[in-house]
Parts: structure tokens; sequence; C-alpha cells
């Protein structure tokens, strides 16, 4: 059965989904995106998924495609018809199709809405962070507003290009003051004498779901925390570090720019806090 | 007639001229473009134009989506079934369709091309530049590499919106320094004394085509040009500002910031370079 993707109102053949050419999104990268994991049929942070996306349309004035109650209920018609037990829904909202001009189209046009259901195997994932990943860094040459999800990701599509031809998993972005913002698709993580460190929240990172969730986890266990920036080269120096991200979830590096990370090893507390988080995440079904 | 779009090899109404969901210019902005002039039924500086969207997919480490010779028929073609006499053809390549990733697909695929055309009445652009137009200064907070033509355009889509609701033309983007790099979707310049001034050629800027062909003929008139920063302080205190670009031409500036430059009308100079550009530019039919 091929997949099904879900285009402004209909439910049809991915292989022969199409939008516009004057669809805003795709000639001026004028919309945002959510990848929501599912998980035993069920979404994962979903709410916030959905929060996030309100609040990055919101950043660039856009209208939501549909009421919230409408959207879900589309997330759940795509997981279904694609019969996704576990994986991942994508979520794509663009401005909507008008001649290209670059100010907003007057009068506004309905923002465009593509919804897609992918399956992933957790086994690989797992078996992923049994082992490890590498990372590079690279200088952070992103707009200024990586705080907001959206479409225009050359920089990082470049990113994890040079990672992939380098043998890494990710890149670490790097500021022009040496600390590292976070990855192309993913927030960052270090620790230091078992205290865990992220960048804290602010218009140079995105804040990602599974971060906030990471956060409540850490609290509810009492880890010591520190949301705060720091540099590559406390990084190299880490007792452990890792990624989080929605497809990924909490992810071990062993490696940053080839220099091992403590024994080269997934880190305890890394591996920990991988095991635990669906207990702290909310599924819904 | 409705209008005609060209798309991966046809030629279909532009109304229902589609991509798939999953071309990586609608999911990733993977993509680049260029805009080209149309006057007399010829295209302007289109080799110069050609040179740079190949420079673009170079940097981009993507292929050209044709042979040089057939693009250019395909230009004409599409000028000519849109029987467009004056106005531009808006060029559009990305890394192609394949399953959402952020780095390049394996094997590659083949690049995605869409080329349309539009005309515009070239009195418009006259009665504009003949009352002059404002700009407003906005922070750059686009990514590191303008330089590269390409459809991640959302910061330039913001600034121009911001631009048209203080009503003005153009938004002139500032750098860390307060130097003023290049507009939203045009090049600046400004008159000193008799000196023309705009930014050199460096990753922080587009190389404007009408930029380049507007130097030959700066040079051949014998005018003072120095290719520099200028800052915005500078600007406002110039004799003379305008801005270029290829359907813009030459514009004349007459406010920047409700600062008005000199004596508020469109400068002599600038009026003279717009009124002689298409004795230095190239026309091919």
């Amino acid at each position: 059965m091929g997949r099904i993707a879900y285009v402004n109102g209909r439910y049809v053949p991915q292989a022969q989904a199409m939008v516009a050419i004057e669809d805003r999104g795709y000639q001026l990268g004028d919309g945002v995106y959510e990848v929501c994991e599912i998980r035993g049929g069920a979404l994962i942070d979903e709410a916030r998924h959905l929060a996030r996306l309100e609040r990055s349309l919101g950043e660039l004035r856009m209208a939501s495609p549909l009421a919230p109650g409408a959207l879900t209920h589309v997330l759940r018609e795509v997981m279904t018809r694609n019969r996704v037990q576990d994986g991942y829904v994508y979520i794509q909202v663009t401005r909507g199709v008008a001649p290209r001009d670059h100010a907003f189209p007057v009068p506004a046009v309905r923002p465009s809405l593509v919804v897609t259901a992918k399956a992933v195997d957790p086994a690989k994932g797992a078996a992923l962070a049994a082992k490890g990943i590498k990372v590079i860094s690279l200088p952070d040459i992103r707009w200024k507003r990586p705080d907001i999800k959206t479409i225009d990701l050359l920089p990082n599509v470049l990113a994890r290009q040079a990672a992939k031809e380098q043998g890494a998993y990710e890149a670490w972005l790097i500021d022009a003051d040496g600390m590292v913002t976070e990855g192309a698709a993913s927030n960052a993580w270090i620790v230091k004498d078992k205290t865990i460190i992220t960048h804290q929240v602010d218009r140079s990172i995105l804040r990602g779901v599974t971060r906030t969730t990471l956060l409540d986890l850490i609290a509810a266990k009492g880890f010591r925390v520190e949301e705060r920036r720091f540099s590559l080269e406390e990084a190299k120096a880490a007792t452990e570090a890792f990624i989080t991200g929605a497809t990924t979830l909490v992810m071990p590096v062993i490696a940053i720019d080839d220099v091992v990370v403590a024994d080269g090893r997934p880190g305890g507390l890394a591996t920990s806090l991988r095991a635990q988080f669906h207990n702290f995440a909310r599924a819904t079904p």
C-alpha cells in the first residue's frame, strides 16, 4: 500500500501529492513545520508540538490552517491511513498560494497545510543509541531567528551533509564566541561532573519539545541542570554529551570533531534519560 | 489567455502548475532562483543571470537542470507562450524530489526546474522612478551566505513586509557595525560629492547583475566609484541614494527612515544612470 498524504483538505497518494508552484513555501520559504513522534500508535507530546506550531505561525503572522481540533483529527487520520504505529508525523504550513511578491498577499490567502506520516523501526534508534553517534562542529551561519521552526533549512541541509561526509550523524553549530548553540536538527547537551548543561532558551536556538520534556524528567529525578551556553572546548572535555530531538529522542554523543568524549562509550546518564524519556512524555492516542 | 509555466519538462497552465510536496525546495528551502528582465521581447543580461545561476548551483553542489542551450530555449518558449514583451522571467531550480532528509539524496535525483514569465508595464517603473522611493532600515538578520541566490527568503519577506507597512518600497539591511549591506531584494547605492558608492562584493551581499552592468556603465562614463561599505548615517547624509535590481533597474531613493535624502527629489545622477542603463545592458532576443 502506498503512503497517503493530507494536502489542503484532501487525502491523496503521497507519490502524486502536489502543491502549486506559486505556493509561498516553494518560492519564498514562507512556511513552518513540526515533526512529532508516533509511538505505539500515539502521538508523543502532541500538545507541545501544536503549541510550538502556533508560536511559529504567530511570530510570522501567519494564520492557522485549521482549528486545533481539526488539525489533531487530520494527524490521526494520516497516522491511521498510513498504518503507522511507530515513526513520526510531519506537518508543514505555508502562507499559501499567491503571485510571487515578497510582501504578504493582500487580501490574505488560505494557508497551505501538508501532513505526512512515516513508519520508523524503533529498534534502529535503539541500536544507534547503544553505539552512540559522532558530531562535528561548524560555524552557525543561520539567520538570527532559529527559534522559529521555518522551512528555510538550507544552512541545516549543508551542515547535515557536511556531517554525513565526515562520518558523523549531526553537526553542532558554533556561534561567534565559540559557543555551541545547537545541532543542525537537534538540541545539544553535555554533562560535566553530574551536572547536565544545555543552551538557555533565547532567539539563538529552537526550543525543542524533547528538550522541554527532558527538563521535566531531569527536574522530577532531581538531577542538577544548568541552562547556559557552553563552549566547544567545554563540550570536548565533558563527561558525557548527547543530542535530543523528536525522532532521535536522547542520543548519546561519543565523539566531537574526532575528539572522543570521556571513554568513547554512550554516557550512563544519557542512556538512563533515554530509557526513562517516554515515562515523562505525554502520549495521546 | 491564462499564463503558461514550464515545470520539469512540460508547459502547463500556470494555475494548475504543481510540484511534489517532497520537492526539496518546498520542504527544505534547497533551491536557488533568478529573475531576468524582458524588454522589447529580449532578455536583458541573460548570460550574466545564467552565469550567476550556475554559480549558485555550484556553491550548493546542485546539478544544472538542463544544458545551458536548452535552458535558453525554455526561457524563450515561456516568453513566447506568454506573449511577454516587457516584464521578467523567473527561473527556480531545486535539488529535486526525494524523501525528506536534510542530507543530499543518494543517489542524486534530477533537479526540479520551474520557469514562468510575467508582463509588467515599463511605464509603472518609470513613474515610480520619476517620483522616487522611500526605504527603511532594519537589522540584517539573514544567514551568512546571502551571496548565494537561494529561495530561503523568509528574512527578505519579513523585511519587505515591514517596509510596506511603513509606506516604503524597500528595506536596507544593516549589519552589526551599522553598515548597509544591501536591500532585501536589491543592491544599495549612495552618491557623495559625485562619487558613487556601493558595498564591495563579498559574502555579505548578492552580486546583482544590474549592479555589475551599472558598474560597466559607470566605468564607461568615467564617473568616480568606490566599492566599499557605507554606514546608515553616511547614507542619510548622502547627495543621492538609489537601489538596483533586475526589475527595479536604477530606482532613486528620496528618503531613508523618513530622513529626506538631499532635497527629497530623485537624484540627477541616478536618473541619468537609469536612462542610460539599457545602452549598456546586453539584450538577447
